[in-house]
């Protein structure tokens, strides 16, 4: 102990939270874990260092920037930096001993290396599902997705939100019909159509050579709105001879059809030809979901189909689909916008009070509070009652038991509601019935 | 896609569960937490990468050498190695926002590059308790400690284990009265007798020039046996005059006798001199858990007593008392060892079968299981009905439910229970009403 006092810091862009948020968040977490194991999700979790190879197998792109590398003796190793890889390195590594339709779910930090700005974070905690077909997966399963997303959000606590669905196929489809071969820029201009505006999104078309006649009809397909019905009526009536959109709009049609099956209403879903993510692994159904309320705060939940997972680890064709709820994020706009907050800055239920020199009476009720499941602490220190009643205010415990001589003389126990402030002894069958 | 294939594999010493082991895994997880939160300890979650000046502060050691750099940028970061010093700087850092005594959990990975065995992890899960006080904390905390693990390690399944218990500062006192005053040496020395033997014990005492009469006497003072009563009786007896071992002995008879009020029984724990750990930061109440029948796993659960838990971070006395699972290691021992095997391939209860051309019955239903809290999962690939069979089997997922033109004319559910083969035709109330 040299005297030298390090300031006691953390990097910049991770998120640490303080007692109440950090239940909140737990809580939040235990929320979206629930739903997931309740759609037959399986749990996985994996290293968050892998090899570089496996890791960067694919290569290149803005990922590999934001890499975190880690060093220890020789081996070429970095920090994840999505879930996504690691399934396909799991799914390709463990293939045998999985049943398919695999259906995992992981809830586990990755590490980007992003530009620090606000609400932006290096650490973060994302939530994922995806469902693995073994050579084939059936559009069903498109379906699926969104009602796992609708009655996560619901328990969530939230009540207006869309789910908003496309089909890349559509897309590619369309602007294969007007000649566009490569579509990929043209996906992912239409796709930031939100961000820059539409004035904007027309020149970048233009700067790649894209006709004007082109671009006008481009606009107007990506205007089509109306209800989910209107929407798929509309493209139908477009009469595109172009099978891939052919197939993208039976594919769209049958997501809508049965997502109206699991239950998820008109309101809580919609098709909306704009979404197009920017990712380059969706062949098709693709997802983003929006807090109506709060649309600053972006796509909460996005994700889509995909051909083959699995591609750089293995020959077999692992078609999925799957999602991606980035819990950080989303936690830090929710609580920063006061859209949640939290209420409890303790777990504990009862916190037992002793007098001196009855710690045995308060221990003993403690045990049989806990054995009862309610969720018990005994305030140990010594001094003042203040103090220790402070401490059950500052914790905002619930309910205080208090013991003293008379309490333990008559086999009962001060039972206090700190709401409310009414206090009356009582027996211990009187506090478990309390709880019931 | 280039085609070229990477082999999926993951780094030694790193573990990676298949979903009926990570079912297991996450099912001890949920039970330690459970416990813990039932206490009263607070969750935390810190950054897994710690700026190198803060995690590093203590300097030196064996720890440093184990070390995961973590290399993005300028900032010297590395990962955490425990959830000890996180903590500390965690506590200093939020001193003003933290409520003492400050009961904290924490179950989190943390990375150490040990050499590579079998059963050695480089990055496993450790699940910490700590009671932090504010200047001082009361030695009956230190028996609240051990009433906690009771508690959890018979809810994960053990009957047969024993808490050890010593205080440092009777085995400090004993050997100062000796005249050896930096007594860490033979602490450590002590702390290794179950591993090489009281012969090996003794040469490396005479190695640091301790005399032949001292060590005669320390062998005798460790080999001290009986009940925990008897023990500390005979350690009354000794009559030593030294502060700090009158001290400790009251500690530790204090710390005993509370134990028992926990309600922990007799048999599970014990009073043990040869207990001393070999991290410096222990200044009393010492702890190590053993599981009476498979003694060669060692302790699975260590922990004690320090003076001031976050001196590099600030002034504060901050004394606190800990322990700490290693949870990766003892899940490894556990089903290595086949002392608990999975049983669950799978988290879903039913599994809805839909013959062709009954999707939206079976889907409807569904959502009606899932509602009543039933984990439900409807097969929607096409194939034989023996394959979707085989994938209830293979995820042995308890209940079966078959959908057809029989079934839906009559709104009524083919109901099969796949241990007994048993398979009934009835209403979705019969079937709620079976799981209730």
């Amino acid at each position: 102990m040299n005297g030298k006092i390090v300031k006691p810091s953390i990097l910049p862009g991770f998120m640490e939270l303080t007692p109440s948020d950090q239940i909140l968040f737990n809580k939040m977490m235990d929320t979206i874990r629930k739903n997931y194991e309740k759609f037959g999700f399986l749990p996985i979790d994996t290293p968050l260092i892998e090899k570089s190879e496996v890791l960067l197998a694919k290569g290149g792109g803005e990922t590999e920037k934001q890499i975190y590398k880690v060093v220890k003796g020789d081996t070429d190793m970095c920090l994840r930096f999505d879930l996504t890889v690691p399934l396909a390195r799991y799914v390709a590594q463990h293939y045998s001993d999985l049943s398919f339709p695999y259906k995992r779910y992981h809830i586990g930090k990755v590490y980007r290396g992003e530009r620090n700005q606000k609400g932006r974070f290096r650490e973060f905690y994302q939530a994922d599902i995806d469902i693995i077909g073994n050579g084939s997966l059936d559009v069903i399963n498109d379906a699926e997705i969104p009602s796992v997303i609708y009655s996560t959000f619901k328990d969530l606590g939230f009540d207006s939100f869309t789910i908003k669905i496309n089909n890349r196929k559509i897309l590619s489809g369309f602007f294969n019909n007007l000649g566009i071969n490569d579509s990929t820029f043209v996906l992912r201009t239409v796709d930031k159509l939100e961000k820059i505006g539409i004035d904007n999104v027309k020149n970048e078309l233009k700067e790649i050579e894209i006709s004007q006649t082109s671009i006008e009809k481009i606009i107007e397909f990506i205007s089509i709105n109306g209800t989910n019905d209107e929407i798929i009526s509309k493209l139908k009536d477009l009469n595109i001879d172009n099978g891939l959109f052919v197939e993208g709009l039976n594919e769209l049609s049958k997501t809508v059809e049965y997502i109206r099956l699991f239950g998820v209403p008109e309101e809580n879903f919609a098709v909306d030809l704009t979404i197009a993510r920017g990712l380059d692994y969706y062949t098709g159904t693709v997802y983003e979901t929006f807090l109506n309320e709060y649309p600053e705060i972006g796509s909460v939940c996005s994700g889509g189909r995909y051909d083959d997972l699995a591609t750089y680890y293995t020959k077999q064709k692992l078609p999925g689909v799957g999602i991606s709820i980035g819990l950080t994020r989303l936690f830090y706009q929710l609580t920063e916008g006061e859209i949640i907050k939290s209420t409890d800055n303790s777990l504990t239920q009862v916190l037992v009070i002793p007098m001196d020199g009855y710690m045995d009476y308060a221990i003993k009720g403690s045990s049989i509070l806990r054995e009862s499941g309610i969720y018990t602490q005994v305030y140990f220190e010594e001094g003042k009652m203040g103090k220790k009643f402070n401490y059950a205010d500052r914790l905002n415990i619930p309910y205080v038991i208090i013991v003293g001589k008379e309490e333990s003389e008559n086999n009962k126990y001060s039972f206090k509601n700190m709401k409310t402030g009414e206090q009356k002894i009582i027996s211990m069958d009187e506090i478990l019935e309390c709880f019931k």
